[in-house]
């Protein structure tokens, strides 16, 4: 998606660590006619897939799975991230290593939200390592749900993550994927 | 919004502790549909006021603050909570207290992001004793902004919340305002 490649080299600032921050656009702060055109990408993507139900992460995947899940016509679940495991009720969950804090946490979704005959495609902001994703298809899979894809706005490629789940037959679509980046510049990988 | 009213009384589920459950639709799993019309409704109640800006607390707010700034034609800015007020940056912060968790929270935003020109529309789901609510506009106030007024999906009118702003000349529009609930049984004020 070349809008979101101009996005990233006018807005995205890079800094140490890796660290890509596109605050200004896209997490903390959203533009929602951009968010939009997000949301007709995605549902360009995977239109005719069968998709019946987005799932993603809270916080920064809600706005990106609601505008793909108002294109596509379907529901958006977010898993709910917790310190412990101690959650009531009738859930699925996973455990999820977090690099950046590098601390694990559980992602948890009630089982009304996520049913065996749903064909799920899991939505993010970032893809870097693939970790968050991994949880995801871990409940999809607890659910006994069909996985359908991946979507995330900005993939981080030096990282391995999405080139990893594709490696194990997984759909994986990003509407950028960063090749390398630091000293001010950022190189796209051509899709 | 009648339709509101009808979604709350055929999936809301009223649960102890004067706690209403609406899960199924507006939280943890999202109706894309029905939250498209929640964006038009609130559109429609505050269009031509001038709101450049929405501002929503993270993580439940941000899909009703994105599908009404979606017809607004506005960005969504939404505060992160925090544990501690230990966080880098030139941000606005306030403390909010949660009665349902009986613990404070700091809620910060990005200077970047909420500017002295700005005039705001706050937007969440639930409104109850209207502490949340009280944080954001701390914040609006803080960044020298004009605060429009407030749109939330549903009140809990007698947690007295809604009424206590609007007894400050705030201006208060939500979707459906339950004037008491119990015994399974829900009943809206009339606006």
């Amino acid at each position: 998606m070349l809008l979101m490649e101009q996005k990233i080299l006018a807005e995205g600032k890079v800094l140490p660590g890796n660290i890509l921050k596109v605050g200004s656009f896209l997490n903390q702060s959203i533009d929602t006619g951009f968010l939009r055109e997000i949301g007709k990408e995605i549902a360009g993507l995977y239109d005719g897939c069968g998709v019946t139900k987005i799932l993603t992460i809270e916080a920064s995947g809600i706005a990106i799975a609601v505008a793909a899940g108002m294109e596509l016509g379907v529901n958006v679940v977010f898993a709910k991230k917790h310190k412990s495991s101690n959650v009531d009720g009738q859930i699925y969950s996973s455990v999820v290593h977090s690099y950046s804090y590098n601390t694990d946490y559980h992602i948890v979704v009630s089982q009304d939200y996520l049913r065996p005959e749903d064909h799920v495609l899991l939505v993010d902001d970032f893809l870097a390592n693939g970790k968050a994703l991994e949880g995801l298809m871990d409940l999809v899979s607890q659910a006994g749900a069909h996985l359908v894809g991946v979507a995330t706005a900005i993939e981080k490629g030096f990282q391995g993550g999405g080139d990893g789940l594709r490696a194990r037959g997984v759909r994986v679509e990003s509407l950028a994927i960063i090749e390398s980046m630091g000293d001010g510049t950022i190189t796209f990988r051509r899709q």
